[in-house]
């Protein structure tokens, strides 16, 4: 039984940050958040979790493995080091999108993200440790076939972008609605999916429906662990055997 | 008449750096994309110019005053201080798509994004100083009404994400293909649109085909400058007057 | 008893690669090795250790409470993210100097640190969980009186420097040859000491020796714990008591 | 006739906010102050301009190049992504010294470096640009002969590091007080000093001084140019022939 812990963070009170007291440089926003994201991945990663920048504003984490004084180091860290400071909600559970919906109303209920009284929240709870397992974690690694001999190399920049995001958009909304799945772009033509306990069928399924509704013909390798980096670097693995096999969908387990 | 300069930045061979010679940690390798494109938007936005993440192996900026000289400086010093290099092609026009479908067919024709022995490749051209004008750039900036009211503080994080990916989806692809402009997730609700010579009709039709096919409500601003910078500027003083009366769509000339 | 373990940080090859395959462009270098020592200070940091610049080829940290699998994933994520290489030789001791001279012969023993063969070395012990104790680490925090009001708004800022340098120099040579400790600038007027267990007469008497040979009068905070941070964050709350009360020497025991 | 411009680069109220509002985590503080110090750096360089690191909360840096505008463009960029602010003093003259200290008059007359009501300071004058010439600016770049076989590979890295610093120490006292130059220890064992017009005698009265002084012996190359980075550039490669031929002074003209 797969046990997500998923953290939601988000910077508080931005939009108006960004706008106060006139609108802020649009390259000096998207350096500092940038970085910002840079940063909470590199805490995280170091401790075998993955940091999605979604929305830059709300980014989602899997944190199996972090504890709550952790959570607590990172917080106090970026507000030692940035102009803007985090809220955090951890919950955990078999089910992602429930995970974070769980993340997500530990923040809600202490105050509107654009409250500027509301600030580094920390609410939530994390999985004790003599209740982890091997796998805890479910991550699918996807990709587009031939992405750079397909697009890349043959569509101007912008339509080979389209292409990808047309294959994310319309995987993000089956994994999620299908399979309680959380979809993150992660650059190039990288998908990273944070899954439920799914297994072959799901996964051939998700591939035949994006190649259906937008024609991007995609593969995945599929891994388990206890944290989101063992969990990811098994799908890494089994995405090389299907690089190196023509194969569409492998599981490393 | 608009005239875009757009230069597409692509990481040298980088799909296959990233799993040489077995997949890197991911954690590092979104750290190191996230600084890079953090990097560049600095150096191209203190030289009045935005830079998009788009892929983040490939990039797009709008380079309006940035020279050749500025380009190769910007390529010297990436290599001095990533593991990768970068490839740069410029290219300009009255039509931001055409500018940026030039400026990457001066890369393809130099080798494929995954040719490991094509490396630092410049090539293209900028705009003499003196065809340079005040209104060569035009930006729109476009964000969700009341999104955080409506979905931040209402749905769990990933579905107020799909709800905002749904809409620069929509957008993106009509703003592409009825109106020759590149448009730009850029954080939060946000949305920055590169456009060429258009007027109030584009923009109400844009707003309301994206309601119609996905739901999602939009309000812009737009300015125009000799840069992005100062055209983007304009068109965040313009946005903010949207916010102020509730008027969807304020041209700042 | 103090027991410090001390890392020794060294770019492996760093000085032919600065100038090869000509000189590189200084503000590249300045820009990259700051920022590379930032990242170790933050991975460090993150576990509760401290580290410093020294020569930025060659940092030195105080790395109790971290493992050797640590040390090795903060080489894989440095080689994953610059264009440089790290080794690392890892020492214990009660003496902060032997330990930095066991931690120095294990990467001389590798070979020269301008042996472009040498690469990720990675040597030494840490000290076992169930040897570690309360008080393996004393910090001594020194800052100069009034540095602000003498110093930063009277003189030039050379001159100033100057100043701080001079009571560094002098405070570094009597500390390590008198009581085998490490003394770091830190910024500012601020200097962090690595001690042996000393006590109030040696802190007297090296502020004494300062003041006398090149007439800049320091105080001092020192502090006792398990790690760099815990020892650390006494010192500084002992030396805002030396501010708050006029002492020249509070120890935080 | 050498035409110095020189930036003193305030932190304003550093120390305070420091400890504000009580002690921040010292990992944090280096963190910050490297990365903020590497940005400046980053930003003046490809200017071609120098930034040294100094005291970390006051920096001094050489400006040739850049505008006042420039300047404001710094602050606004700083003021946007770090949780402190910056400010300026700009001043110029044949005596890099006495630039200097004009530079640090204008920000102390606007109040102490400790004063939470100053703020963002930009003060001073630039070098108009018919006003510039191609030998603006000396840099001599210093370093030790056989530093990594008589110190590194031998030494440990302490007292490797002693000697280094104690050579640095006396470089800089001298250089200072008898050719009214600026020294800048820039990582390694590598000085940088801004010069006003010198020739090969008083090089060579310096080397003589500190080999007679503290044992250390240096050679140096010595580059002029209308900006930092080109008098810099012409300094290393003149350097690099000392390296080659075994000669202690070089002068790149």
């Amino acid at each position: 039984m797969s046990n997500t812990q998923v953290t939601l963070v988000q910077i508080d009170n931005y939009g108006p940050w960004t706008v106060t007291p006139e609108p802020r440089r649009e390259a000096d926003l998207q350096t500092m958040q940038s970085r910002l994201y840079a940063d909470i991945s590199q805490f995280v990663g170091n401790r075998d979790g993955y940091t999605f920048f979604t929305r830059f504003d709300n980014m989602i984490a899997v944190t199996n493995g972090l504890s709550i004084d952790d959570h607590e180091l990172l917080q106090e860290s970026v507000s030692n080091r940035y102009p803007v400071t985090l809220s955090l909600g951890v919950a955990t559970g078999t089910d992602p999108v429930q995970a974070l919906a769980d993340a997500t109303a530990s923040l809600q209920n202490a105050g509107s993200a654009q409250d500027k009284n509301r600030r580094e929240i920390l609410d939530g709870r994390v999985i004790d440790d003599d209740h982890r397992t091997d796998d805890d974690v479910q991550i699918a690694h996807f990709d587009v076939i031939n992405a750079t001999g397909q697009y890349t190399d043959e569509l101007n920049a912008y339509d080979s972008f389209i292409e990808i995001e047309q294959g994310y958009a319309a995987l993000m909304s089956h994994m999620r609605h299908s399979h309680d799945s959380l979809s993150f772009f992660v650059g190039g033509d990288n998908i990273i999916v944070v899954c439920p306990e799914l297994g072959l069928p799901e996964y051939e399924a998700a591939i035949a429906h994006v190649e259906e509704s937008v024609g991007v013909e995609l593969q995945v390798g599929v891994g388990r662990g206890p944290t989101a980096h063992e969990a990811g670097f098994g799908a890494k693995h089994a995405l090389e055997t299907c690089r190196a096999d023509g194969t569409r969908v492998e599981l490393d387990w």
